[in-house]
């Protein structure tokens, strides 16, 4: 059985899924209802499911895991730490996806992260929408729906499906590289994907479904947590856009197959020297 | 009951739904198949389920209205005449989004429209991964599985979601044009959605769950012939990007609601001038 010192990761995990489908159904339930949406800034939303969703995964984990730690937005029952220490923490976002949430598309998730450490060691990310469960532990693959799932073994940029997301900051330096960076890629990728979701994202790099991902800026790094390990448990990697380690509490990622990794990263420096 | 003239809509959607299920049968099974590409261009795709639903929708149709014409793109069963007439006249795209279908990214739809004296009277588009099934007749709103939809009552931009795609040249002005669009759009409006389907992206702007959408250069009027009724029925409005009346074999296509279409019009005009 995988552990990680004295943690039993496969109980980790149980949890973790018992949550992600308990929230998923909150989730589910009201995604067609109208939502009574707060504004936390002039595109970022969060919403009353999202407080839900928040406090019951909370609520099951310090149950199972008294001990362990939490790191979270400010203000969340999820907020914990500030820095990550080597003790077991969870990094969850309770629904990834808000935007798309309040517009009631598609690609919305609950993603749970447990690192140990200062490494993941077990993640699940879950779209209750397109009921689409992602699982990992470290060590013993990715899987979606209890299907095992593989990074795609594409050589060539030019065969590439990219994604990555605008993220919420409106200042003209952060929008031109933004704009810029999609246009280097442009000349490079077969095209674009923007989701709306990191999470379901670094799934979908797991699963085959996208080629490139990056994203620079997002809220944190229950973002990233479960996402990098179903990355780099379905063979593929994940790394800092500027080609150096990934680092979980960074809110920068760059995730692809071993081929294409070092293509995307080079791809990324903006502005580029043609 | 419905009707344009000699033509019964009512049986003309029943015929067109009925080819979309059948065809999206097909889609399904496939697709999580590893697929057998054949390059049009750099990126752009066919397989062989394309060819597949293609033929049995052009039959399906041929079989019941043995007098209609069709316009499909070149070397197609669907293709008849190139210069739309007053004749009934179907437009067809047995997969859109055929890049997300090779690549088992979740947005692929049927898509079928009729014109009668060049206006789009039936619409169907389906996207049988997801189960979503969109349709209207001209006059009698527009349904999703059956269910009424509207487009967002959305007013200020500023909470809008936008949806483009890319397209698939890659020369200078054009790339530089598609991003610079996007570069001018992100300080308006709340994010930005790249889901690689025309159709679906129409079927999305009706149903409300995006606000804005706009494209250039996509394949042919197939690919919105659907879509654009559906949008219609549903309460919104199509446009020519420059602002002129929408033209469904212009190959351009600006959607959005009554409140939004003009702002999104004015903000599509590139360079701007500020």
């Amino acid at each position: 059985m995988a552990s990680a010192g004295d943690t039993d990761l496969k109980a980790c995990l149980e949890v973790a899924v018992a949550a992600a489908k308990q929230a998923g159904e909150v989730i589910q339930k009201s995604f067609y209802e109208t939502k009574n949406v707060q504004h936390k800034g002039k595109v970022d939303l969060v919403t009353e499911t999202d407080k839900a969703c928040e406090d019951l995964i909370f609520k099951a984990i310090q149950k199972n895991f008294p001990s362990h730690k939490f790191i979270g937005e400010e203000g969340s029952a999820l907020s914990g730490t500030a820095d990550l220490t080597d003790e077991p923490t969870w990094m969850v976002d309770p629904l990834d996806g808000t935007t798309n949430f309040v517009h009631r598309f598609p690609f919305v998730c609950v993603s749970i992260g447990l690192t140990i450490q200062k490494e993941v060691v077990v993640g699940v990310v879950y779209n209750p929408i397109l009921n689409e469960l992602y699982t990992a532990v470290r060590g013993s693959g990715a899987f979606l729906n209890d299907n095992q799932i593989h990074v795609t073994q594409t050589t060539d940029i030019g065969n590439a499906l990219l994604a990555t997301e605008v993220g919420t900051a409106r200042d003209k330096e952060t929008v031109d590289a933004t704009t810029g960076r999609i246009n280097q890629l442009l000349y490079k990728v077969r095209s674009l994907r923007c989701s709306g979701s990191c999470a379901l994202n670094l799934a979908g790099i797991a699963c085959g479904r996208l080629d490139l991902f990056y994203e620079y800026n997002f809220g944190g790094p229950w973002d990233v947590a479960a996402g990098s390990l179903l990355v780099e448990e379905a063979g593929g990697r994940v790394a800092d856009p500027s080609g150096g380690a990934f680092d979980v509490m960074s809110r920068r990622v760059a995730a692809a197959n071993g081929s294409l990794i070092e293509d995307l990263v080079r791809n990324l420096q903006y502005p580029q020297t043609r």
